[in-house]
C-alpha cells in the first residue's frame, strides 16, 4: 500500500438539501497505518469522501483497525457520519476533506502550509454558528422566527467559513482567553497563551511556547519564546501583503500597537506602535549609534537579533542589533 | 394617505414592570403600501407603538394586507407582539421605535444617516443580553443564582444599549467572522466580510463588497471594493472626532493599525500604522517626490486618488497621487 | 475578634477528581463584620476553605448572621457549596480563596491592589468555559464528542485561568459592549462603558464615569472622566513594562491606536496613533511651540496637563501642556 496523506471519521451537519455544512472529528489521522487505510478504502471503494451506512459503520467496528474503537462510538450517534480518506495531499474538493484538513493543523498533525489548501475558499460554504450548531444562513431567518415565538432564544455568533477552533479542538497546554478569535486551521503549539487581544488564522500559529497578544495572519507561523504584543499585525500574504510569506523567529517581541511585514528572523524587536513595512526605509546603526548605511526592510527580511524603532527625535525608523532578548514573565506564562 | 416613513411588527420581551427592553421585527418595511398603513393605523387608532391584543392580531390576520401572513404566524407567538407605524421620520420615542429604526439599517431599507435616530441614547434601555436572553440588568443578580443553584449556566455576552446584529437579522451576501462585534444599527452590504478584529457601529456601514478589518464607527460609511485593514480606525463624531463625519469612499485601503480623521475620496491609501487625523499636517509631493506645498490633512477632505505615509527617514506625513489601486483578493473575497 | 479581610458563600464547580475549577459569590464581604466572622469560623474550624456539609449550611442559616438569608437559599443547591474566611490579605491559596477575592475586585469591595494576588497563576486552574458550563480540559474531548452524537452543540467560549467578569457579577451603572473582553477580577467604576475593543485585566480598571475603548491591563486604573480611545494600549507590567506601574490620571485621552508606557497624570492627552513608552525621548515645547528641552517620557511620569504629539512636519514626539481638556459627550457616555 502506498503513502495516504491522511484520513478521518467524523460527525457533521447536512443542510436540508443534503449538502456538508461542517464536520467534526474527534481523531483525525496523518499519515495512517497500512491496515488502516485498507480497511476505510474497502468501504469507500475509490471515493474520498462518504456518509457511512449503518452497515459500513459495522463492518469498520469490526474491523479490528485503529478506527474500530471510534467506529463502534459512532455507531450510536444521532447524526449523520462521514470518512473521508485522502491518498495524496492534494487541494480538497468537498466539505468534509476541507475540514480534515483544518483539523490535521489544530490537532498538531501537519505544521501550517504542511497540507494543501488551495481553493479552500471555494469548497467551504458559508455557514451560520449558532448556539444551536451550524445552520445554513439561508434557512437562519425562519427558524430565527420560530424560536422567538415559542420564547426562545438563538444566539448567531459567526456567520463564515471558518468555524472557531475550540469547538472541534482544544490542543493540549494551551490557554484561549477568547476562543472566538482562533479560527479551526490554526496550529497552537504547547504552552501558548492566546489572550484577548490576540487572533489566529487558520494554516498559521506557533511553534511553542509563546503570549499571543497580537493577530497571527494566515500562512505566519510565531517561533519558540517569542511574543506578540497587544494589537500587533503580522502582514498576511491574503490581505496584499505581497508574496513574502511572513514569519516570527524564536525569542522575538513584537510590541503592543506594532506590526511587520518581512519575515523576522530571531531574538529580533519591534518596538511597541512601529510598523515596518517591506517597503520601509530603514537606517542600520552601529553599535556606537553611528548610520552604517540605508536599506528597504525587505533587504533584512530573516536576518536575527535587530532591533526595529522609530528615533523619537528624528522620526526615522533605525535598525540596530538587538542587546534585549525578550525575557518571559515566568509565572505569567505558565500554562 | 400621505407617505409614512416605515411599519413593522415584532416580538419583544418585557420586564418585570412591564417595561420593553427590545423587540425583533422579522420583516420591517419602510416606505410601506397605503393600504398596508391603513390596515394598521385603524388597529393602532393614532399610537405609533402597541402592544397587540390577540383580537388586533386576528384583524391584521384578515385584512389582506401584505401584514397578514406575518400576523397569522405571530398569532402563535407565547411573547408580546407590538406593532410600530412611524408617520414620520422623527428622533425615536419608544424602545420598540427604535429598534424598528435599527432594523430598517440593517435590513438595508434605508442608508446610514437615512433615519432620524436623534436621542436613541437615552430612549434605549441598558439590558443583559444572555443565553437565556434579555434581561433587565436589575433582575439578573437573581436569575444568576437561581440558575446557578439549579446547576444550570448563564452567559451574560453582552450589558448594552444595543444589541448584536445577527440575533436580529443576518443580511444576504455576508461573512462576520466574530459577530459580537456589528452592532444591530450597522448596514452592511452584499459582499462584505467583517473578520474577527472588524467592527461595525450602528448608523455605519459598507456600500457593498470590502473586507473589514477594521474599525467602522457609528455614522461612517464605506464605499465598494474598499479594505479596512487590521485594526484600522475611523474616527467617530460620537468620539470627539468633531463635527466632520468620516466617510471612505471606494477601492480604498486603510492599511493596518492605520487610521483617518478625515473623509477620503476614492481610490486613497493610508499606509498601516498611519494615523491622519484632521488637524496632521501634511507635505504633498509631486510625481518625482519633490514637496510642492504643506496643509493640514482636513484640506485634503474627501479628495481622491492620494496615498499617505510617513516618510520612514525624516518622519514626516506625506501625500502623493496614489497610483496603486487596491487589488482585491478574489478567492478571499468570494462570498 | 481582630479584623478580617473577607469572606464568602459560594457555589462552585469540581472536576471528576474533585478538584475546584471556579467558584461563584453572590455576595461577597470585605471587612466583615465580628459576629459574622465567629459564626462562620465555628463551622469551619480554622480552616480558611471548605466544602459545607448539608448540616453545616443548617447551622449557618440559624446563625442569625448577615450570612443566615443565603445560607438558607444555598441549602436549595444541587451543586457544591464552598465557604472561604480570609483572616489576613494573604496570597491566595486555594481555587475558592482566589475566586473570593477577583470577587471582591469587580463587586467594588476592594480597589485594584487591595487584595493580595501574589502567585494567583499558579494558584488557579486552566479551565475550559462552555455553554454548559466550566470543564476540566481533560474532560472536554469526551463531552464534546458524545454531545455531538446526541445532536448537541457545545460552545467553547473561554480556556483560561481566569473566567469573564459578567457571568460571575455585573457592576451596577456600567456597560460592556462585548462581555469577554473583561476579566473577573476588573474593577469597573459606576458610569463606565466598555465599548467592543474595549479590555479590561484582573487587578485593573476604572475609578467612575469613563469610555473605555482600549486595552487597561492588569494592575492598570483609569481615573475619573477619562477616555481610552479604539485599540489604545496601556503597558502592563506583566507583559515586560517594568517595574513602574502603570495609571491614568483624571480627564485624560489617549487616542485611538495610541499607547502609554509611562503612568500619566491629570487632563494629559496622547495623540492618536502615538505610543509614549518609558524610553521614547520627548521635546518639551512652551507655549509658543519652542523647545525648552529634551527628556526621557519616563521623567514626565505622573505629570499633568501634558499633550503628547508626533511633530507630522519633523516626526519628533513633542510635549506642551493641554489646553484641550476632554469633553465627554454626555449623551453617549450616559449609562
Amino acid at each position: 500500500m502506498t503513502f495516504h496523506h491522511a484520513l478521518g471519521l467524523g460527525i457533521g451537519t447536512l443542510n436540508s438539501k443534503g449538502q456538508w455544512l461542517e464536520v467534526f472529528f474527534p481523531a483525525p489521522q496523518a499519515s495512517p497505518k497500512d491496515e488502516t487505510v485498507q480497511g476505510l478504502a474497502a468501504i469507500l471503494g475509490g471515493e474520498t469522501t462518504a456518509q457511512l451506512t449503518k452497515d459500513q459503520l459495522s463492518t469498520l467496528a469490526a474491523s479490528g483497525t485503529d478506527l474500530a474503537e471510534l467506529a463502534t462510538k459512532l455507531q450510536g450517534s444521532s447524526k449523520p457520519v462521514v470518512a473521508v480518506l485522502l491518498k495524496e495531499n492534494a487541494a480538497p474538493k468537498t466539505v468534509p476533506e476541507a475540514y480534515l484538513k483544518l483539523h490535521l493543523l489544530s490537532h498538531r498533525l501537519v505544521r501550517p502550509h504542511g497540507t494543501v489548501l488551495d481553493g479552500i475558499f471555494g469548497v467551504l460554504p458559508n455557514v451560520a454558528w449558532t448556539s444551536q450548531g451550524a445552520i445554513d444562513p439561508e434557512e437562519l431567518e425562519d427558524i430565527q422566527l420560530e424560536a422567538r415565538m415559542k420564547g426562545e432564544f438563538i444566539s448567531v455568533d459567526c456567520v463564515d467559513k471558518f468555524p472557531k477552533m475550540t469547538n472541534y479542538v482544544v490542543p493540549k497546554g494551551v490557554r484561549i482567553a477568547h476562543t472566538a478569535r482562533v479560527r479551526l486551521g490554526a496550529y497552537l503549539g504547547a504552552g501558548t497563551t492566546v489572550m484577548h487581544e490576540g487572533f489566529v488564522n487558520f494554516n498559521g500559529g506557533t511553534v511553542g511556547k509563546s503570549m499571543i497578544e497580537g493577530r497571527i495572519s494566515a500562512g505566519v507561523m510565531v517561533g519558540e519564546n517569542s511574543d506578540l504584543g497587544g494589537g500587533c499585525s503580522t502582514m498576511g500574504t491574503l490581505s496584499g501583503g505581497g508574496n513574502m510569506v511572513i514569519s516570527v523567529g524564536e525569542k522575538c517581541l513584537i510590541g503592543a500597537n506594532g506590526g511587520t511585514g518581512i519575515p523576522l528572523g530571531d531574538r529580533c524587536t519591534v518596538e511597541a506602535g512601529l510598523y515596518v513595512t517591506a517597503g520601509t526605509k530603514v537606517v542600520l546603526l552601529d553599535d556606537k549609534n553611528q548610520e552604517v548605511k540605508r536599506v528597504k526592510a525587505r533587504d533584512l527580511a530573516g536576518k536575527s537579533d535587530l532591533l526595529f524603532r522609530r528615533n523619537s527625535l528624528t522620526g526615522a525608523v533605525e535598525c540596530k542589533t538587538n542587546k534585549n532578548a525578550v525575557a518571559l514573565n515566568e509565572e505569567l506564562h505558565a500554562n
